[in-house]
């Protein structure tokens, strides 16, 4: 299947979902709008439609399954060509064509994307929201506005076989370009050295890195170098110290997100020493313990304190979330694996579906060696999680 | 100067002219605030910020100057990196730094980016606003907000002698482009492998597409070919009709946006044939008369009018505004050289202002021919306009 039948094809499944979902939650229209979408992208679109827009569009999805675009005139050819959609266009104003419309439709309820909590069903803008209201003062549309965070979380979140399979190879590919790199690595390389060659690697696939080029991948070489979004450095990796990296790339628009860990070692035929084989094995306890309780109907704070606690019975802390979701975007939206904290808002409260895919992640700094990480991507299914990574289960030796 | 370091010098030019700004809008603090930037970005942070970040962070610019940045601690250090700003780190809530911050700097009034007019100025969601709203309530700062809008157009509008001189060349690299395919391209091919060439030689030069790739550029053949933003199709160019380009590449971080029309003789050594170059004139009169319009001072509906009487004069049409500005973004928001229809909003009422950059681009279907047409980009100084592009003044033959 070339990439344009393959990309109709998703763009299909997430059409009937959409409808099950606006049944689901009892919304009869959800309304995505948008307007140069190549700069600012609402990113629910992209799984509705297959191209972008220039001018104020509005995307009206029924829940008895009709779908309306009401364009500029100039990119009504090339709505019609993505497929998929009924098409009008307009000259002077989106105003009368989006009253006409729901005019004809008579929703009762109308879901636009806005969302305090979750940044991916959170794509209309609040000038868009007060242009809307500038067209629709005076209908009774307005009054029928509710937010369509659960039809955009859900929607993404739920992961056609198609986009598992896409997940899949995402990692896949990565673990290749891990493996390719670690076998370029000695002690001695710069962060900066290792960042270049998974560069290359990347570029060698025709793949893209899943987040800022400037720090996809994190490269963190030895206890000096500080853990976060940061870019590589001269950090250099000595013998005895570890190598740790986060690398996440896009592949046919699916991300992954991995990390791994491992250590430089000071003599020939050197085996990682006890110290960094117990903080590696504390960070497993934590995965695991993360991965047992990763199961549809749990809310995700109690993944995520399942794994913290293995933390804290050693006396360690973790300033982050243990995992979030993936998929088009590498920070998928919707809930999370997180504590309840105000930062992550209502989303580690949300309940784990069957069909959403989550990365499980958490790590420890260790003195005198680095940072000791792994992180994980996996799929939960009805019974537990299927690993879409191959998990790395111990502390490699370059 | 390398690429960090010509980053670092438009961030600050950047940062010094949103000072002068805001003393002309009269506004205390400018408020940028964003969350996951990688998958949706407020289009000003990047003219203030030289790299991505993760969570909820806000972005406050005060009128004194000062710049204080509060992020979630994993962005900490790659703000700190990227320079230009006081960095305060977070763990559990972006709330209680944020409000800590409004009280120490008691602005008497608070910009947030929202436009309903302006896409450019609009990179708020509405989500944020609400967020931003539940962090504020019962503060006095949310009572002072107000919108952006002018601060982002300003600050977006008026290029630096730095950024014109990026503009400038990605002009010339664009008509390089323009003239390497067009000595590869005969009567017989089609829209496609047109396109295939334009890919090619932007990949050979190492820059991309300035819009979506699927129709950047927009080739149309001949007269069967749709305008407006269309992928390029099978349509072939036939010995007698025209070939019409609209491309925009991104060089360094800057757009062109350019067209050009070519013809296809029916046998060697012939000129365009006269109602072709009747054509090119009266799309050469309209571009002049805009051209000659386009002045500090003057609204930009004002300027459209101008090119469009020649077209009305004529008995043509023309569904388009006459132009846009162009910078960091292909259409870069604000004022436009549009008609005062609905869809463009206030814009078409804005001033012209010097160190502003405009495209200039009408076009007109000949039956039997195809669509002639040409795009230039100017520089709007205090005397009238400098062209960055070097306009194309007469059909060329292929």
């Amino acid at each position: 299947m070339d990439a344009a039948a393959s990309a109709e094809r998703l763009t299909a499944e997430k059409h009937a979902q959409a409808v099950e979902i606006l049944r689901e939650v009892d919304v009869d229209l959800w309304m995505l709008v948008g307007r140069e979408t190549g700069d600012l992208e609402d990113p629910s679109l992209p799984l509705v439609l297959g191209t972008t827009i220039t001018w104020e569009s509005a995307f009206l999805l029924s829940r008895d399954g009709s779908r309306l675009a009401i364009v500029g005139t100039g990119d009504v050819e090339n709505i019609r060509q993505a497929g998929g959609w009924e098409v009008e266009g307009y000259v002077r104003s989106l105003r009368e064509p989006l009253r006409a419309a729901l005019d004809r439709l008579r929703p009762g309820s109308i879901a636009l994307n806005f969302s305090p909590d979750n940044h991916m069903a959170d794509g209309l803008t609040h000038g868009m929201y007060l242009l809307l209201e500038r067209y629709l003062a005076g209908t009774p549309h307005w009054g029928r506005i509710v937010s369509g965070e659960a039809i955009a979380s859900r929607l993404r979140g739920r992961k056609s076989p198609a986009e598992v399979a896409l997940l899949r190879r995402a990692c896949a590919a990565t673990e290749e370009i891990f493996a390719e790199v670690a076998s370029q690595v000695r002690a001695g390389v710069t962060e900066r050295e290792v960042a270049v060659l998974f560069g290359r690697a990347m570029a060698s696939r025709g793949v893209r890195p899943a987040w800022d080029p400037d720090y996809c991948p994190t490269v963190r070489c030895g206890p000096g170098s500080p853990v976060g979004h940061v870019a590589p450095g001269d950090e250099r990796l000595r013998p005895g110290t570890l190598l740790n990296v986060d690398l996440g790339i896009i592949l046919d628009g699916y991300c992954s997100d991995l990390q791994r860990t491992w250590y430089a070692p000071e003599g020939r035929g050197d085996r990682a020493p006890h110290d960094v084989r117990d903080a590696f094995d504390l960070v497993l306890r934590a995965i695991d313990a993360g991965a047992v309780a990763l199961r549809p109907g749990v809310p995700g704070y109690e993944v995520d304190a399942a794994a913290r606690a293995v933390f804290e019975a050693d006396g360690k802390t973790w300033d982050y979330g243990f995992g979030h979701q993936l998929g088009r975007a590498v920070h998928d939206g919707g809930g999370v694996l997180g504590p309840r904290w105000e930062r992550y808002g209502r989303r580690p409260f949300e309940l784990i579906e069957a069909g959403q895919v989550y990365t499980l992640e958490i790590g420890v700094s260790l003195p005198g060696r680095g940072f000791v990480s792994v992180e994980e991507d996996a799929l939960v299914t009805p019974g537990g999680v299927e690993w879409l990574s191959t998990p790395q289960r111990e502390v490699m030796v370059l």
